[in-house]
């Protein structure tokens, strides 16, 4: 039997206790026989980070440094990106492997990634993260979104792709701006749903439509939601639109959002309106963060560390008060489990022991300081010590 | 002869060379006799980092956890600081040394600090940060901005106390919110260009004010800056009213500002309005940038690391192409220089050996990853090492 004891450990900055793990869960008693003792100096201890949107196979992680020369558009981003994919040497599975053990290295325990699907690289992207998680299993888990990043309407034969990662082994039917993108929301939004409703897979749109195209798109994406029974199995990543001025109308969609229990995912960027997450709350919305895209073509910015993106979430949310703080904290953790359906998160009894030992006296200070992690357990098992994890990346 | 040879270094990115140090400048030939040598393993050297907007008399550094439950106006949080300072034992020479000290660690070499003055703590706050600066002399450059944060038209007897502050060796004016905080901006505005005008000192003045109420108060600022004939010494914090969605009256500001030679210093929040700094750079205004107070009764966030705010105007800016991202890092280092009126400030013959050592292949790598500082030089001393700086903070 695999058993280990935190000893001196504050869950949640609550007062220090031993906990007790046995056979990758958290235990109510004490293990019987010979258990590996953690001594975690008075630490605090949370459930692992969900690191709930990024891209897998897009980052440059132990590349040359990529100058960054590219348009402003959001096409000039896509077009570049899937046109420089092969020039710069990109393979999926090494890049996301670089990737998700940098992310480990912080904390995460649970990814869910968006992951390329087109026409010019058909199902690389796929077959690379797919690579990847088998490769590192049962230290992290990742979730696969299929994401028609360049569009199926724009781009005949994606859909057929699309199908064909779904039935390879992507988790989710991704989707991508069906007016401001594609053009054709109708189109767009159909054949995703189409998708979920004949894999039985659910839903995450990236949605940066902004006001009232926004609030449109999202409208469809709730009467398809509602049309297919699929309350609970949709998510909308970004959802700038719910950052608009006009609150009185994002309140009407936010009471919808709540009823069909949509999902939202934000990166909570500096430079976009963001839905605030504390409305978000006051609705009972689940709500989980992501890093999105790091060290990419699109930008140089992330690092894979969601305690940090809890302080952005913060900075960007205005978000002072150690209360609001402790919220920012929640969305990158069990807010994010909540949104991926996780089962046994959390550090109660019988849940799997996927936790982090953080930093500081308060998990305020832990989130305002985010330095590096003493300790990351997946399942019992340690992934990452003193900052470093365990496993070398490739 | 005291003499440095910095082997190996690549000046903003460059080709690498040696960079000799004579006497506290760089200097173009190598130091006659014995110099020492530091090999800089062909990392980037930067000149130092110029925190220009900072409260080094606030933050609780080295204090216990403080837990915010402070209200959410402006006026919430200056009143709480005031009435909490005492209880919670802040002493402004203690807190002030310990902030300077960190921002050395992270190759700040200059500070403008603004410090409060008003009728409840008196002049404590600029005695205390004025010791602070006597006793680093030498090791990082302190300027003080006499800063009426409790408002003088609100509480007579501040102007009086600003007053004795400026003749006690406070260098700058500074002033606050003219409508929103004061009541009476030409009250407020004609106080503190008296003060400048009396004590021959610039003005630094936080304008949080938005859109047409910040306007109006910035006119007035830029009124009275023509009518003492002040161009160039004056300088505007925050200035939000410059991020408001009407850019053909923004852009007619930002022409008078350009034409008086008003200085902008942002400190790019993610959930407020701000400058745009690409704008500011093509008309010609002088833009610096601060981290504002950190861990302090305000807000649990803050490091005082120039470069990760540098990755913070980045981000709240979007500004993402190398080019830009090099814009960004220019704010945090000659930007503020020229707002503060540095001379001698650069990597150039002749220039003090101001210096920091950054991680990365490129300059914007090294904002990206704001890895912790190798080497930071003060006129030549070396005042931090791995990220350490040399002195002990109280
Ligand atoms: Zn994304
Ligand atoms: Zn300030």
């Amino acid at each position: 039997m695999t058993a280990t004891t935190l000893k001196n450990v504050r869950p949640m900055g609550a007062e220090a206790i031993d906990l007790h793990i046995v056979e990758g869960r958290f235990a109510s008693a004490a293990p019987e026989g010979e258990a590996e003792v953690v001594d975690c100096g008075g630490r605090i201890l949370v459930p692992g980070f969900v690191e709930a949107h990024t891209h897998l196979d897009k980052s440059l992680l132990g590349l040359p440094w990529y100058r960054n020369e590219v348009g402003p558009r959001l096409i000039d981003k896509i077009d570049n990106e899937r046109q420089v994919k092969v020039s710069l040497g990109l393979d999926p599975q090494v890049q996301s492997e670089r990737h998700a053990i940098l992310a480990m290295s912080y904390g995460c325990t649970h990814i869910r990634s968006h992951v390329d699907v087109d026409t010019h690289h058909g199902l690389a992207g796929i077959e690379g993260v797919m690579a990847t998680r088998e490769k590192l299993t049962g230290l992290i888990d990742i979730e696969i979104v299929a994401f028609p990043q360049s569009g199926m309407m724009r781009r005949p034969g994606t859909a057929e792709l699309m199908d064909e990662a779904l039935s390879l082994g992507a988790d989710l039917v991704g989707g991508i701006d069906p007016c401001g993108m594609e053009h054709d929301p109708k189109g767009h939004l159909d054949t995703v749903f189409a998708l979920a409703e004949k894999h039985g897979k659910p839903v995450d749109i990236h949605l940066h439509e902004r006001d009232a195209l926004g609030w449109f798109s999202m409208e469809e994406i709730i009467d398809r939601t509602v049309a297919l029974g699929m309350q609970g199995n949709v998510s909308i990543s970004h959802a700038f639109c719910l950052g608009a001025l006009d609150r009185a109308y994002v309140a009407g969609l936010q009471e919808k959002l709540a009823e069909n229990r949509i999902h939202i995912l934000t990166t909570a960027p500096a430079s976009a309106p963001v839905p605030l997450v504390k409305e978000l709350k006051a609705y009972g919305i689940l709500t989980g963060a992501g890093c999105d895209g790091i060290r990419d073509t699109w930008g140089p910015y992330g690092n894979s560390d969601m305690l940090e993106k809890a302080m952005h979430i913060g900075m960007r949310n205005n978000l002072r008060r150690d209360d609001e703080v402790e919220l920012a904290l929640e969305i990158c953790t069990k807010g994010g489990a909540a949104v991926l359906g996780l089962k046994d998160y959390g550090l109660g009894f019988g849940c799997r022991a996927d936790c982090v030992l953080v930093e500081g006296e308060t998990l305020a200070e832990a989130v305002a300081l985010h330095a590096p992690r003493k300790l990351v357990l997946k399942g019992g098992r340690v992934i990452t010590r003193d900052g470093k994890c365990v496993i070398e990346a490739p």
